[in-house]
């Protein structure tokens, strides 16, 4: 089953709304793109490959509504209209944006919004089958570097569930499971919104990879036991001097880096942004009841305040190598090199 | 209000039940070790030193429910017994310990039951009497180590609540607060229990100390961005090679490390334990259903595991000093020597 597609009997964009795992499996169908933004701020669809389909659907979906709309003008108005829309539901993700991107400029260079939107459909299905291609590839590449028998730790989800399928760092689990080796995995439940109990545990656990929850300030604790032999982690953006991902993979990082325990980045090619350096991200932050509640308890006072960062930048210096489609990337990361033609690990 | 304290009136014990707060306040009265060990067990009262208090009147209420046992002998054998129960509730904790051996220690040198139950229970009063004194002696040292003005990270609860009232950690920053210094707050949520969001929050926040909550993954990014300026924690147990406290302990003492932060224990002189090393040491560990169930939301798939400690070990040279009642303790720890004279930081 796949995570994001396109439902072609029903015209629409179909997607499990993962904020109702591990309860239930649902999915939502939607010709909306309010809809789809909606769910995209709400974490039904989130990971960042699955948000560079996500926003290539969303494009293709801006397109159909628009499409009676007269004038080619008109339309690519309306459409780059809803797509700064879009794009804003996650800021600090370079895959949503670079979807949309993707898309749009297809159907801008047709001439009438009817063959605008026919183009815009077809490169949204190319983006997603290329997404199941490259979390393969990724997974080859990545199952080369762990060792016959290991733990792994992984943190909040980069799994099929984060992609259409396959996955980025669980893509390496499984390629390396697939290919023989006996791997063990770990998962931080990764707060506030335990993606890694909800999501990581639910769809290795159904593969039949061995997998325990754990919180998160136990990673460290099992590191200096012994009991972690590799990181293997996702990314949302990768800039010439820093990798951004889930809150808690800077975290991860230091401490791999003090037990001298190899920390793995796994995502596609299309992850690197050279177009920017780390200050110059914004990290997303977000609502305060993420930590003040769950379901109906509650588990802070009234009147007190959060810092919720979904995200936190992680320097390149304590990565041992990035896993991408393309191939793997190590220090010195030359290939990260900036628009200044400057690298910064 | 006291955490915990004897009722003169109701000749029983009477404690604030934590696991209620901060949706409410609700106390516990009970002349019951049974009740007492299951509120134990179930943290309705919880925090090294409050552990100690509670020990202390468990072995006073095992007395008292044994007075009227006939022979001496077999009234000390009732009440070793109970004691063996009560202690096992908690392994980790060196406190409850000591606060049942203190008691009973008095208790026995009486040669009738009655007697030996009015010896517990003065006992037991002293020690609490002594634990309020001790707090202010901690944060009076403490108070010393933090810049004038300065934001703490601190984990879990080592505040009044873990206490009888002032706090060890929590402590250091009333003290420091009390002594005009300009003293914010970042207080981990502290999963899977939450008693940084749910009782550190509560109680700093109601005496007008400024304190924000955040996921215990993002302390390492805040530290990077400049945020935060010391740690204080609490701890159950210091052996002359490394501090137990809350899981996410170490991970946080990694962190500060890493970034040059200072990082202070604070705790009553009782905590220290020269007779074994951390290798003796048991971590309990703790129920799946904490991960895996919030209120009433799953959050893990069936038949998917946990590995859950309640504490971690972190080795004393992460540690820039040791706060205790008796003054600071600080490298090399000569002073936190074990048996065989050696000291191990």
């Amino acid at each position: 089953m796949r995570t994001i597609t396109w439902n072609t009997e029903g015209r629409c964009l179909t997607y499990i709304n993962q904020t109702r795992l591990p309860a239930e499996l649902v999915t939502v169908e939607t010709q909306s793109v309010s809809r789809l933004a909606d769910g995209i701020r709400r974490l039904e669809v989130r990971g960042a490959p699955a948000l560079g389909v996500a926003g290539g659907y969303g494009a293709a979906l801006s397109c159909f509504s628009h499409k009676n709309e007269g004038t080619f003008q008109g339309f690519c108005h309306a459409v780059k209209s809803d797509a700064a829309f879009l794009r804003a539901t996650r800021p600090t993700a370079v895959n949503l944006g670079w979807g949309i991107d993707r898309v749009l400029q297809n159907a801008m260079a047709e001439d009438t919004p009817a063959a605008a939107y026919e183009a815009a459909l077809q490169e949204a299905q190319v983006i997603e089958a290329e997404d199941i291609a490259l979390c393969h590839r990724i997974g080859a590449y990545g199952a080369s570097l762990l060792p016959d028998t290991c733990t792994v730790l992984t943190h909040c989800n980069a799994g099929a569930l984060a992609c259409v399928e396959w996955g980025t760092a669980l893509g390496v689990i499984r390629s390396a499971v697939e290919a023989g080796k006996n791997i063990s995995v770990l998962s931080c439940e990764t707060r506030p919104l335990n993606q890694g109990s909800r999501l990581t545990a639910y769809e290795l656990h159904a593969d039949g990879i061995p997998v325990k929850t754990i919180p998160d300030s136990a990673a460290a604790h099992l590191m200096r036991k012994g009991m972690i032999d590799a990181v293997v982690v996702g990314a949302d953006r990768i800039t010439p001097d820093a990798v951004f991902n889930k809150i808690g993979t800077y975290m991860h990082a230091v401490c791999a880096h003090h037990h001298s325990i190899p920390f793995y980045v796994a995502a596609p090619y299309s992850t690197l942004d050279n177009s920017r350096n780390e200050a110059d991200v914004i990290i997303e932050e977000r609502v305060r009841d993420e930590l003040a509640v769950c379901g109906t308890r509650k588990l802070m006072p009234d009147g007190v305040e959060t810092i919720n960062p979904a995200f936190d930048a992680t320097p390149l210096a304590l990565i041992t190598a990035i896993i991408t489609d393309k191939g793997i990337i190590r220090q010195p990361y030359t290939e990260l090199a900036g628009q200044d033609g400057r690298n910064r690990p």
